[in-house]
């Protein structure tokens, strides 16, 4: 079976897990993070971002997205994102849960991405006290319809959200899609471009279940430890998490994986772009194609055993590719189409 | 290096990790629990505890603890526990921020253990709309004193508990140490002595982070996925979580090594209990002890390389033991106590 | 000074204000509504909805629709209403403070009212345990454009609420001004049409600070006392609140004081609607009209001492007639237009 | 019937409602606070506190306590408090709710009083994340036991909490008895004794329901108004609250009712103290005395028409009184107690 579902169907990358297996055998280390590994990671990311960071892990997007924003927003505060966001649409109110009641502002935007014009109208500026307070602004990087932002573009809407009085969160669940396919640096990407506080993602690009929460301003770290142990994500053998990242930041696989990703989605584009009836909904910019097939395909095609989410956004599919999506994979599912749609 | 400092110093268990890394191999599989080995663990968990229960994995013993409160308790409610109880002294108010701001009432008790006339004393029956209501009993198993509650011990309490409209959470963070002493079954320590629902304890046991919350009425699980995913503590490669206790649970995995852990404890207990000068603050019944030195012999010892928590309560330092202690680390323990106190 | 900026500012009206005066001299009695005043309140309040039904009082409409929301929805529900909805717009995250952290889904509509077919489309039933599960619908009546919902109407909406397993709150800060504009009777425009809980509002027609969230199923307010104790909201010396209800009721002062404010407001639209370049945004079907004039011409009327919200919405300002509004003041107030416009 | 269960089974006194009959001829007047009235009461307290001080109007203890509370601590935070303090026994929760979940760490302590060393010993200073983070301390003024702290007591306690970083609140539901029998100014008992948040009772003292937050530092009260706006506790005809206190304060008002109540309690104390048998369980210092009758006496008075709580706290009634207690009340209560006792 071939699984275009999503990124997190895969399995953990061979570093990753191997990261984990050699982390295993050091014991006994002192639990919550007082173990070398983790006294070590944030040395680590802070020269991957070149600049001093504070960094949490976390074991998944949710809980680095809801801690992140709850970093950076009151209970009466108001989250300004874009309409498709995850954090809008499929966190189950984790935002809202761990912020303690703020309440998110989505916006619509095409292509995924949210425009400076709208996020400027938006922005609440009367400050009322019947209305929440204007706080955060969310950016997923890359976007739900697999276009990016570039750095440029971040730091014109982090400029809007400043001058507000905004902090900038980055919902980086696949961050490293966004970097590879941008070419600039981590640090291009974020704090250099305006960027607060950085959900990093892990877990779909070879992690087991590993995500950091990057912190690029000190103060606003300040509560994050305690907030997370309340949330219940500080794990006690947190030298395993740590190890995850480690074997995920070691030799830059993090970038290379995602990278590979995105040019599996390149070729699949490529693939099936050209074949006559089938339109790409987005531009392909890191690893999620959304083709529209003629009626029926999409089903025909799952039937056949290429699992995807079918006619999920205006009539298109969504395709995700991965660190260990296979150039065959890619090619037999063209195929697939070809022969359904050419006969 | 050796080290009694907690059982959460340990590295995840040969079988558990091996689980993981064959489950590894088996990508891609559908994310978020929709996979064959999550569909099987309950299976499982039912045929353990020989009923049908409803179970939920996640990857700390406080989030377990703190999602099983909230599908026990309205905001407004109140849970009764010891006072030494782990949610109420070293969860950071994660059982406050699950149920939304409940009342955690401690009650005090000897040998870690809550007794019922305290219990049947302390329940507020007044039905007053300015006090917080009544909603939950939870024991700590094994207790933070190292002691266990026998089977007909938690009956007594949890009857009390039925009467006054209170349902029954277990935090089982040691569970099997629990189960492993008192020599019944897990059904016999649970449900059939009215525990309504169990944090069944893997990380401290084996596991590299993974907890089982146990629903043994479906009623109450029935916000739970919701509640859980709200937390961030849904795993989108759940199946990575599942393997965990699938190694865990195989072979009887979880309960051999914790009578192991249990039968190591009862040989520092009798290597150091015969020294004089050295008093056991409790009953050694499961991995812990708490033997009182005379002054400054334990932080003598944790200078010669025995780590553990050096008078921690009334005196008395902690000793913990682990599915990875050996007798070899015991006996040199045991030595290293009589040669500092009598030469 | 004429002020047409809301209806709450007004004064309390003499009846009201003479109950609460009479209650004070009554004293002692014991706090908390355990004194007949509020024990008899039900009974009426039953009498007037022409069924059962659980009634607690309040000081605020914020509170009101807080905890009636907070009785329909879990923490991660969803709560769909109007986008202009004052649940949305204009209590701070109120909603989601009570319901603790539930999501509101704010829907487009034209004159201020939802559509069946907006809504129908609008319920998310995919039972996905990332989003938020849809649990309440909620109603302004008045709406925030100064139109109603005919009994027909909230009878459309609730159907589809219903059938999709939503509760029905209506927000009706402006009840009494929208069943003297329907012509039908409270039960019509509530519970006979499929409303669950209602937020009947005394403030802005006559009360000093009172409104009454009426429970038109006992098992919803189950937990209401308690919540509203929690929310501080539980008046010690309860029956001045109580009595300001009763005084409200008597004699159908509510419906009598709002069908008043409501032809001020016909008066006030047949005066100014004839003028030359005067628009009204929305029909007038309450006390509230929305009128769009000229450009300069609601900042100069604002500076002859007419009170309002110039341009607030599209152009259109905003003026509230209430109770204690005179035709003098209205009649000034369109010679002023005249003048103004027409020289 | 004599009423001696609390004080707020008074009425309002003839100035408040006069204040508020006289508030009321004036409508129309601009909603929310944003009138001439509210905006003079800030100075007319900063004048009594001689200091500058930010205060802001709810219409319930209960609120001012939990939004006070909720300015001191973060929802990871603890409090301490004394173990009968009405934020730990009879607010249903609310201060969990409105601070977010922290947690209120109950002490205990003779005649209703907290002692600087059990306060002392309390706070944890660990720097844990695994503990709540100490943050306030609440102190009762007048207690629950009829007792006050003396301004250097207020110090004393102070000092500790400002050493270990707390910051301090009062509980002032009766703070008026409590500076009447201290013979302090309302300056010394508060921040000048290092009080940084009070709640400043009206309603058992003359109001309808009207409570003042005041805020000794301006950073405290930063999101005060938002606090108080989300929790559904800004009132529209805000002038209406405003007036109750505006009544309440003049011509010190608060202060000679609340030495009258005092005074009738003495005169209680005397009368029924030197009968046989009557023990009198705490130091009658304000407003409300626990006397220890003989079995079935207090039944007895009851029924004869004596309202107060009967055997409330080991084995001692407590009778309240008020404002409005006559001498000839008191006199009526001390002569049936001898009747019933002395035959």
């Amino acid at each position: 079976m071939i699984n275009f579902a999503s990124d997190n169907v895969t399995s953990a990358s061979p570093e990753v897990l191997q990261a984990v297996i050699d982390a295993n055998k050091t014991a006994p280390r002192m639990p919550y993070g007082n173990d070398p590994y983790t006294a070590n990671i944030e040395a680590q990311l802070s020269e991957l971002f070149e600049t001093e960071v504070r960094a949490l892990l976390v074991g998944t997007g949710t809980a680095a997205n809801a801690l992140a924003l709850a970093s950076l927003t009151p209970p009466w505060g108001a989250i300004y994102c874009h309409e498709q966001a995850h954090i809008q649409t499929s966190e189950c109110a984790a935002p809202e849960f761990y912020t303690g009641g703020a309440k998110l502002v989505p916006l619509p935007g095409t292509n995924g991405k949210l425009a400076p014009e709208v996020l400027c109208k938006a922005i609440d500026r009367s400050d009322s006290v019947h209305h929440v307070q204007p706080s955060a602004l969310s950016l997923t990087q890359a976007t739900e319809a697999g276009t990016i932002y570039r750095p440029e573009e971040v730091a014109a809407l982090a400029r809007i959200a400043a001058e507000a009085g905004l902090k900038v969160h980055m919902d980086g669940a696949r961050f490293a899609n966004a970097v590879a396919a941008a070419g600039c640096s981590a640090a291009e990407m974020t704090w250099k471009a305006g960027v607060d506080v950085l959900s990093f993602g892990g877990t779909k690009n070879g992690c087991l279940g590993a995500e950091a929460i990057i912190y690029f301003k000190a103060e606003l770290a300040e509560n994050a430890a305690r907030q997370r142990k309340r949330g219940g994500h500080l794990f006690s053998k947190m030298r395993l998490l740590t190890a995850q990242f480690e074997g995920y930041l070691a030799e830059g696989a993090w970038l290379r994986r995602a990278a590979h990703a995105n040019a599996m989605a390149k070729r699949l584009a490529a693939g099936i772009g050209g074949v006559q009836g089938v339109e790409l909904l987005f531009p392909v910019e890191s690893n999620q194609l959304f083709p529209r097939f003629p009626a029926g395909v999409a089903h025909r095609l799952n039937e056949e055993g290429f699992l995807f989410y079918p006619e999920m956004i205006d009539g298109a599919s969504r395709l995700v590719t991965a660190w260990s999506t296979t150039e065959e994979e890619v090619d037999q599912f063209v195929m697939a189409v070809r022969r359904v749609l050419e006969g």
